[in-house]
């Protein structure tokens, strides 16, 4: 049974502990980071532009949370490899078929002109909303982890807000 | 190659900044809300209601955190639209095909007695937990993004606990 | 239409509420914990390791956010039945076929020699950040819900970033 947790093997990495209260008081730091997209559906590595925002905060250990504004929009973390990028473009235009029968593509049922139904859903499925730790200044991501805001619908302008918290 | 980060033209939002340290102390406040929901998979608009959580609160910036209590829910961000909705429904269906053999719906190897691994693959698959931000006592949402919690084992009574933190 | 919001009945449970602003200061914890894990895919129960960080950290109310630092993981909730995650393991290889054709895993295209484009699939849509409240010292769980910690490409030794943070 390959889910019993009896063999795993569990480490506390030493080095990365702190127990200690915050000295320094609470601070937060809030921006807005506007992006004007090219295609239908495209993949946007943000990840050195949140790196900035963080920096700018002064906050040294805390979260940094990031909200697309736009509900076909989506923000994730994957690795940043042209050959993978494909793949989950494919893989997500998979998931929801543009193809399909939706009552919000269809003026019987709705007011919406821009046929993007299938923008929605995969959206929906991938999320607006990403907690990041924030450790030493910078934002806390494994070697192959970079931040990925996804267009489902551009070409258009797309504004993320950033929220940077902590100590 | 559309996934190319040249030609993508960035901004950012002036009045949005704000770099000034928290004056005020530290606030956290906690809420659980509980809804009665009629149908085995419905979809709830608790947007209203998470505003006015916040701004009870007195937080005026920071995060507010969303975590429904029950595995065979979700939380999520979309557009509220009577035929977005429809197409949500069916498309959460698709996705879990309640017909497929489950071992969690066979006494042979379950007591769940519910018939419910729809219902939890769907809410795994959702999502249980949610940050928003805060921004000016109110929750910083999009235009068309309204906070809606599904219902995947209804009819139940269905509790979210709702933490609202910052200055 | 059953995502009308009309008939749907609200309770707010006054037990959970504390409108006091925090007496004492805002505290800030971290810890990186690693599992060793022996499978290709393989789901393991972080619940009690991760409320033994959240005991540690002094924090009484706030929130713990859990990074997993690997792009080929993911950290999500649901009920921790053995019949259950049989049920969650085909799901998600059902979600993402590995015997597709994958750029990622294609020498012409790809230098990444694990052909693992599925378990890096896998890992976006489940995704690799999760935040959970804090109450009374202890991580705010449902009656069934637990903390799971997604291997995708194991086996392998895999960190995650837990932060506490809170009053």
């Amino acid at each position: 049974m390959n889910s019993a947790n009896g063999k795993i093997v569990e480490f506390e990495s030493a080095e990365a502990g702190n127990g200690t209260p915050a000295a320094t008081g609470f601070k937060m730091f809030n921006r807005i980071v506007d992006w004007i997209t090219n295609d239908r559906m495209q993949l946007i590595n943000v990840t050195d532009r949140i790196n900035e925002v963080v920096r700018k905060s002064g906050v040294r250990d805390g979260i940094v949370h990031l909200q697309s504004l736009h509900t076909t929009t989506a923000v994730f973390i994957n690795e940043w490899q042209d050959a993978l990028l494909h793949d989950v473009r494919e893989f997500l235009d998979d998931l929801v078929n543009r193809e399909h029968y939706f009552r919000h593509n269809d003026p019987q049922y709705s007011d919406c002109e821009r046929k993007n139904a299938d923008s929605h859903l995969r959206g929906m499925v991938m999320g607006q909303s990403l907690c990041l730790q924030v450790r030493n200044s910078a934002v806390l991501l494994g070697t192959w982890q970079s931040i990925i805001l996804a267009e489902f619908d551009g070409p258009r302008s797309r504004s993320v807000s950033i929220q940077v918290s902590g100590i």
